[in-house]
């Protein structure tokens, strides 16, 4: 019995950060951890970003539903969802995610949560816990499934680490490099295949 | 953060082996584990039924897709999963839940498999693993999730007491009478309801 894991950004949405930098103009939010290092100190300064700018959830909300899942991932999306169970984990928001959910029929997503303020100010946020990633895989292989998951980037690899199948999908080129035990894919037929390929392979394991 | 975990059989759908003993008038399948405490001896004395009508897997699926969720089922669920995580925790199989996923728009679903043939006999059936709802309740609480929890029946009292609040939707009264501490109710709306208020109370203490 299976269960793929999907990372969001990069994989099915675009990134959400970068877009709302895009689409408001607003070059400062384009900041990653690359640039700042610290996720906390990053974040604050998204934040204050928002305030500076008086850009509010539902301002934000409206922008990232403007984004839209990246081309074809709602049809890959489903055809998964009819012979698998399919959880997304993401390091995402929900409050940011939720406009992208809808767009895609609704998915399980495990992410994060801000703090809004009663005039939809964001005043903070809430990480669900460290790794959530690589936890929840971890969760589902103790209940028996055999977990399949794909991710981007350098954050989904404790995932695909702890998965019993790893896929990279669309990764740059030092992630490719970096983890070269890890099939990288650039199409979503191509992940498909893959997917395909590793749940044959584990089937003979453990005669699911 | 929460996780809405949901029963299946008599909470979203009908109870399947009950529907498929009368919509194709084998009586014998009517048999529970009320007839027959081994759930193994139940199982085995099912598939002999099957196998001595020529059941086979798509014959059934085709009985259970006629079946249908139950009524206001897919309304509710719809209407839960625009605004939180839902998984529904079921001990009956992938290969029977199918159809009636599709009909509720492909939630994701935790329970079994069965064991099926090239030519579409069920040869057999492989439980997750043992109390898997309230495994799964566990596994969720310490991925930091909250949890609230509805089922129906005896099956599912340790999935609700597991849970940071468990719910009884159209459950015999004498499961009724033996969890007085878990609330009863027998209608969508009241559910959402129940629902609502664990979650405004549970929020309360985990500041979500």
């Amino acid at each position: 019995m299976h269960i793929i894991c999907l990372d969001l950004e990069g994989v099915l949405v675009p990134e959400v950060w970068i877009n709302v930098a895009e689409r408001t103009g607003i070059e400062a939010l384009r900041a990653t951890t690359r640039d700042v290092p610290d996720y906390d100190e990053l974040m604050r300064q998204r934040l204050s970003i928002l305030a500076e700018h008086d850009l509010r959830l539902p301002d934000i909300q409206k922008v990232i539903a403007s984004m839209g899942p990246l081309d074809g991932a709602r049809a890959f999306l489903d055809r998964l969802r009819e012979r698998a169970q399919v959880v997304i984990l993401s390091d995402t928001f929900y409050e940011f995610a939720r406009p992208l959910m809808q767009q895609l029929g609704w998915p399980t997503l495990f992410c994060h949560r801000l703090e809004v303020d009663d005039r939809g100010r964001v005043v903070g946020y809430r990480l669900r816990m460290p790794d959530q990633k690589r936890e929840a895989v971890q969760a589902f292989r103790r209940l028996n499934f055999t977990v399949l998951a794909a991710g981007d980037s350098y954050n989904d690899t404790t995932m695909l680490a702890a998965a019993d199948a790893g896929i990279l999908f669309r990764a740059p080129d030092n992630v490719i490099r970096e983890f070269p035990d890890f099939p990288a894919v650039q199409e979503y037929d191509e992940l498909s295949n893959q997917l395909d390929r590793a749940w044959a392979r584990l089937s003979k394991t453990d005669g699911s």
